[in-house]
């Protein structure tokens, strides 16, 4: 089989206007990026503000392994199949990063035959949204470092006088705002700035990745600019030496942050391998932000298509969980079911038991225990009241014997239902079956219910999280984390909904705890205020918010040919 | 009168594939973002292979003062008018960094009523082509700092058997290549990065504007794709422990960085408020880089336009002069006459008499002495043997009596001619007579010849433009100057051009220095190979490549109005 941009660069794409046109998108609600991409004006909403919202489909997946589930490729080859058996379909789906990219895991435009096309334009800049987070976000960065640097140079009062601004006090100390860059920089993680004369004072600070600021998290959530620019405004940025909250909006920078992100906020509309549409909007880091595509995005998707599929970051504890109830807390969208994907490898690779190199071979055994995994993510999305499908994406060595019994012991959960995709090998006709089975999931009677609401307090909606997404015992709190629990209270965010951030690759909080973990303490090390994307970050153990490069990076193999043209891209 | 952003929001803009048609453009060969900018396709190079080039003008300044003297207001007005007067004109500028948008200097559109439109969409993103060349920088900063933790982690040998590389052996005390963002940024200047665990090694670095890239320098002076690549390959990032230069090419990560930076390389085109086209390309910073717009747009306006206006950055010393050795250099393009603008006000800041506060008031003692600065001015560009007109960019407070005065100065220098420019209040009919002149000199017999040649020594290449341009008695090498050059020699460096980077606030390395400083030595404190540019920098003095946000910022007036539109962009 050819790989992902062989098939990419073969294909001739449609002209977006077409993709748009047959949508429903008037020619004046587009700004063309070349002939494959355009970004669609929110002006639509007003225009669409009557039409009801369509069907939508999260796609999630059991716990993440390191071979990768498929969710993309069942997100597209799932929006192809449904066009192919005349459904209206859209898919929705996160921009993705130019850390992985350039790093180790490639792109995440799906692959195979259920890509995103052309690839390559989704894996570089696309239409610029990450470039215009990074410049919003590291433009604050250089506010707040260049306000201090003012203030103490000249000290409150003249600096009052000279500037006319009133002194914000801000402790060098808890400068909260750190940098971004959209690259696996694991050198910059942690830095010291303000070496040399005139440019201090020296203090700590480090980078994130893009993916991982809270801009991000904001542009995802946000429901149109005035949004967008409230949200910003809300940020908390640093404290002053009082230990009070200094915000964007108070610094003077929440106008030219919004005014950076101002063309960011309109999703971008692409086509599959197969002419469906695609809108392709933010694209928050999922373990650190709510891992999920934009409110805004799903807005005008649902107000064309007749059924709208998109995905959440990693498994229903992650990105699905963090849809349910941080997502649909913002919008009041809910969704009409969900597609649970699972591989034959990944249940081997979290039965707990055998080696990680043999989770080729047929082991029913290790599959039998793996299958603890499906059904948990299948009950936890079944709490949302929402009917499951289970798409098990084929890999060719996957044995019929190990997929029949696999459908078979689905039968026996709370699944709606299940089927075998080979939309990596075969696009829209390997997963045919599968948009039949999630086209009439979604026409069941949908419950939706959320696991927690807004008025519980911080520690009861955690416990609620902990206990029944990630079946802990007990939650505890260190020191750092109940000091952080008392300001935010005193400051009025216990409102807000929670973003546990942990790792993805157990249902735990210990990435070496597979399987289903049960009766274990769940520890909160420290809670991370999102005033602006209007969530409480809850770290749970050592979390990353910024890759490294590895011995291999992927860079190595990417260049341009003789024709001018990008080959190597994964 | 209205702001420059009032007067860009009130203009209907033409659709920009009516500019490229009227130009000669083939839609095949655009690429659209929106409907006001377009790249254009580097395959016009081909279509276009016979067509001779046009004429071409260069726009300079006498030495620039904190008013600012309105050459792109010049170059912008010039092309209107050349355009009003029936002249297929173009014009080619840099594009604004983001940096100076949100600190003090405000945009880079031209202004008034000679401006390139929409401003704020020049002014921000743009095309992309900034944050491609940070996204492409900073990916090799990480790589060589992921480089160097791997094999200082498993020591070269073991690097090299897990990794099938071969080590490269970096000294961390010899990293060349620092980090950009494309933002005001003082605190990060100086920074000292990998702390943490598995971080390091601690080492120092610290961050450029993306302007002053060598990346950037690339982009303006490769011919074409394959070019871009190799000169990206030749850019030396570190030296290893035995002190030899390792390359982008050496780690592997050229192919990944012409990657990033593959739509970059095709220019902008946008339209000016008269609707004459303008090519926006590359922006390298100008006391640090060659301060011009690229060779590409160059060449491309030249097979479309019967006259073609482009600037350097600064005064004759700087971009001019850089223009004329470097860039001709690479592209063997040589102008065909060129344009001093000047004011009364920089004349006056210029004479090193009275006070800066009183540049307003009419002052012929004051204008005299100022006058001598232009002279100079005047005199460097007809060392090229091009002929040289006088653009006077008349202020509403300026005086009859004193513009006569000027004009008939001028008619004593070397100057072709001179006219007085009101492009700024009246667009193209305020520039009408200066381009009739400016016409004129264009169609004179040029004598164009650079001031050196590639195989001179650094040394006498240095001597010329101290002596010649800056008018400086001698010039001396620091001994870490000296060291730098024996390496440069030793490792084959000798045959490349050198770009001074000095203060342009003064025709020497001063910016006390007032006048027409003469007599002095010129101080060379260090060399800095680009070897990807394909220059040598000697380094002057101490010279700013990242700027700093004052005491209030521009950022504080930007913001998004009730109907979501920018607003507060200078």
């Amino acid at each position: 089989m050819q790989s992902d941009i062989q098939i990419s660069n073969q294909h001739l794409c449609l002209p977006i206007t077409n993709i748009a046109t047959d949508l429903g998108i008037n020619a004046s609600e587009l700004t063309l990026f070349g002939n494959t991409k355009a970004k669609v004006s929110l002006s639509i909403l007003n225009r669409l503000a009557k039409k009801t919202h369509a069907k939508l489909v999260i796609v999630t997946a059991v716990t993440p392994t390191p071979y990768g589930e498929g969710k993309t490729v069942t997100t597209i080859g799932l929006t192809q199949a449904m066009k192919a058996i005349g459904i209206n379909s859209c898919a929705c789906i996160r921009q993705p990063s130019m850390g992985p990219v350039f790093g180790t895991k490639g792109g995440a435009a799906g692959g195979g035959y259920a890509q995103v096309v052309p690839m390559e334009e989704l894996n570089l800049h696309l239409t610029g949204d990450i470039h215009a987070v990074s410049s919003a976000h590291n433009l604050a960065a250089a506010a707040i470092d260049a306000r201090l640097y003012h203030e103490e140079r000249l000290g409150i009062e003249a600096f009052a006088e000279q500037s006319g601004l009133a002194p914000l006090n801000i402790d060098p100390q808890n400068i909260l705002w750190k940098r971004v860059v959209d690259h696996n920089e694991r050198s910059l993680r942690q830095i010291e700035v303000g070496f040399g004369e005139m440019n201090g004072p020296i203090h700590t600070s480090g980078f994130d990745i893009t993916a991982a600021s809270e801009l991000m998290a904001i542009l995802a959530l946000s429901k149109n600019m005035k949004d967008l620019r409230s949200r910003i405004g809300r940020i908390v940025l640093a404290l002053n030496k009082d230990g009070q909250p200094i915000t964007a909006e108070q610094l003077g920078v929440a106008g030219a942050m919004a005014v950076i992100m101002h063309d960011a906020i309109e999703p971008t509309l692409m086509q599959t391998l197969s002419g469906a549409p695609c809108f392709i909007h933010a694209g928050p880091f999922a373990n650190i932000a709510h891992g999920n595509s934009s409110i805004i995005a799903d807005d005008i998707a649902l107000r064309l298509a007749d059924v709208v599929i998109t995905e959440g970051g990693f498994g229903s504890d992650m990105g699905f969980e963090k849809f349910c109830n941080i997502k649909v807390n913002n919008s009041g969208v809910t969704p009409d079911a969900s597609v649970v994907v699972v591989t034959l490898k990944a249940l081997k690779a979290n039965s707990g038991i055998g080696s990680e190199k043999c989770v080729n071979e047929p082991d029913l055994k290790r599959l039998k225990a793996g299958f603890k995994n499906l059904e948990w993510h299948i009950d936890n999305v079944s709490r949302y009241g929402i009917p499951v499908v289970v798409a098990i994406n084929r890999y060719p060595e996957d044995t019929d014997d190990e997929l029949t019994w696999l459908q078979q012991k689905i039968t026996q959960t709370k699944a709606f239902g299940s089927s075998i995709s080979e939309a990596f090998a075969k696009g829209a006709a390997g997963a045919t079956h599968l948009a039949e089975i999630v086209n009439l999931a979604t026409q069941q009677q949908s419950h939706f219910k959320p696991l927690y609401s807004n008025d519980d307090s911080i520690e009861s909606k955690l416990m609620t999280l902990t206990e029944l997404m990630y079946g802990a015992a007990n939650m505890t709190l260190s020191d750092k984390a109940q000091q952080q629990l008392s300001w935010l209270k005193q400051h009025g965010y216990e409102h807000l909904p929670i973003c546990v951030s942990k790792t993805p690759m157990s249902l735990s909080h210990d990435p070496k705890l597979k399987g289903i973990p049960r009766g274990y303490d769940f520890p909160i090390s420290e809670f991370k205020l999102n005033a602006g994307a209007g969530f409480i970050t809850a770290l749970a153990g050592k979390v990353m918010t910024m890759p490294g490069l590895g011995l291999r990076p992927g860079y190595l193999d990417v260049d341009i040919d003789e024709q001018d043209k990008i080959i190597g891209l994964a």
